[in-house]
């Protein structure tokens, strides 16, 4: 059993980012950008509004407070204030949640401290703190302190599988600032191998072990909807009932 | 019977706004800035816990967004977009209420937006419909769109007695950027005299109706702590149980 | 004689803003975005070395402080404070000219505050202030403040009209939050009228007058390449040598 | 010979940041903030008006854009991204300097950016790319990357003593979120020594190699006049001129 969510409302102001009306169709959860790295309030109100039109479920995607890099440059940042500002940015999403008669599903770390979380333990349990409030899922990467700290805490943990990033040699993901067009048959192939086997090949050519309970395609790889059409058409006898 | 609310957690960052520690044995009510006038996910925090610990009641003050200019500034905005700015901030604030285990009291508009919504329809609409999702009172002017809409929308509406700002001939209050000290005497015989006449003399010299559900003191008054203690003694026979 | 100047540089971030690569060859002035509504200092740096690239001059675009509004929300800001405003941008912009060793051709306010130059005294003085440190001159719309203010000020003042924007009864721009599509042709045939003629049709159906020293077209035009393409081969017999 | 500096112009909107009136008549030279940590146009405005008035020199003081952490939270970030972040910075601060007829003194990166340079080749690199645009002379700490790749680029390197700062055994500043009071009899006697001996004593106990072409204060710390005087006391026969 699959899901496959999507970074999505990272719009901002007059800016657009990624085709979410083209997205939403394809995917089971929506990871929604809270105003720190992408969004707006009016982008919350409406990415929430598309997602529950689709039956989508929605989940936090909180950041570093980092517009301009687009969450994407890591910052010292210690974890009372972390937490700080993770509830910060899910309470306001919540509010967009509790106008539309929407719950929260999930909560997910966006970009850089995603990667942080995944190995600084005071990020990690930082995020374990804010997710104490809500007592919803955190979306992680399988093998990393994500996984560790967050079911140490008592969390239930979703492990990700990206369809659209390279892994390295260890099993780390390549975060770059932009995104590059993927070819969208082997990005389902990998996806159905890492639902099936377990496994995926690194940039360096050996297998790594990967956790798949969620696929994760990004919003702002440009030929985004097209992975997402050829990922669900390859996973569907895998992907749990929306 | 009359509560003493002020606003607070203004601070931001390293910059501190108002003795906030030494106001909050004064009041009954916190309005807690919610990040677009002042405050920040820190103080948000920290405030909550303070007014938490003072057994102070909590409410939303949410801003224009506007932190330079700390909310004072009026802007052109739509009534969508507006409401949707103050879900998010409310929201915001909601998180750490939720955290410490603290219920949303109610509603008050800052500043620019306050004065705002006293005169603009569609403003005062955006505020009911945010208080729409939390059916919680809202905090304004008596004689203003504040009173005739959110009552007419179905709000319990608290009328405001400022004890430190001046009213003009009209009934309107004086709103500057930055406030100058008061003389505490004369600010609580204003107070009491709002309180059992329904009166209060303006700047022109005549006599104007006012309400006085609750009496508002600033923090940022350079007196703050002093103001707020002559009031509370003057109104002290009246004060709701806290 | 007449120049085409178009608004460049918008870009925010990860977040694109028109086709300024595209744009740039068929154009003879770049307004380049400050940072207040637009842009960033990454996208300021590569913005003047496109222009230089083409041979086309760069101004400055600076805008009330409002990135998720895209300047296009008015505030109020009194006359000093604007002007530091306005400078503070100005200033941004020309250390990546002098990092470059372009000049500084021109200041053009953004959006709402072109607008609210056009018709508020104050607003006009701020601009006129912050250009008595450059002496540059000031492009704005004919008949409004911008010509009289400036001017009387001293300053040279370029008379713009809007290939794209329509005009309403009494002379003034309708400026919308967002830009539509408009028809190349169309375009190309008002700005030689406007040229030729000094008038153009306002939306009521009657003629007004218009200046067209400077041909305005806007980069965030869906279809802002082909409007400035048509306009430029409709022109040609008039354009300056660039 | 030897100059006082400070870091001024800290304030933003209606927040206080430092006694800067009572500071600016015991420094030689203004380290004035440009918006990224603390600031803003219209605070940069009134600095360089203070510091004019008082006959002292202006510098630019830029910073990581982290105006809620005041710019001491490291960030990662690229060093043309980084040479554009400050150039941006020092254009705007001169700015007001070109409005009120002051000339930039020097460059002296804030807080956590300061710390960078001393340790990151890459970050001094761009440090030194920004100055190669200003040619003036760039603030530092002996015996760092400021040192060695200031001058390697050819820039004139100022070697500062901090009064108000701890160093560690290694001869490193220790650089806190806050600054705590130091007592100013103290602050005097370890200046006058880093000047007539080069050395000061380190938290460790053991004495270490400081540079003391500048003595630099901080505006933050609570009583930094105090410290400033009996600095400016103690060091008087080795003044510059003014």
């Amino acid at each position: 059993m699959v899901i496959i969510n999507c970074d999505m409302g990272e719009a901002f102001g007059l800016y657009k980012m990624g085709d979410d009306e083209g997205l939403m169709p394809e995917i089971d959860v929506a990871n929604v950008a809270c105003g720190f790295h992408g969004s707006d309030f009016n982008h919350m109100r409406s990415t929430v509004r598309l997602a529950k039109l689709h039956g989508v479920k929605v989940g936090a995607h909180p950041s570093l407070p980092d517009l301009q890099g687009f969450g994407r440059r890591e910052m010292k940042i210690g974890r009372e204030e972390l937490t700080n500002c993770l509830l910060y940015q899910i309470g306001a999403l919540k509010a967009f949640l509790d106008a539309e008669g929407v719950i929260l599903n999930h909560i997910k770390p966006h970009g850089a401290l995603y990667g942080m979380a995944a190995r600084m333990e005071d990020v990690a349990e930082a995020v374990a703190d804010a997710a104490d409030v809500y007592k919803v899922p955190l979306f992680g990467m399988k093998g990393t302190l994500h996984e560790t700290v967050y079911q140490r805490r008592g969390h239930t943990f979703v492990a990700e599988y990206y369809a659209d990033l390279d892994y390295n040699a260890e099993g780390g993901l390549i975060i770059t600032r932009e995104h590059d067009a993927k070819d969208p048959t082997e990005a389902a192939a990998r996806c159905l191998r890492a639902l099936t086997e377990g496994k995926t090949r690194s940039v360096a050519g050996n297998d790594i072990a990967v956790g798949s309970d969620a696929i994760c395609v990004h919003s702002d790889t440009p030929n985004a909807v097209a992975i997402a059409q050829a990922v669900r058409e390859a996973v569907r006898p895998y992907l749990a009932a929306r």
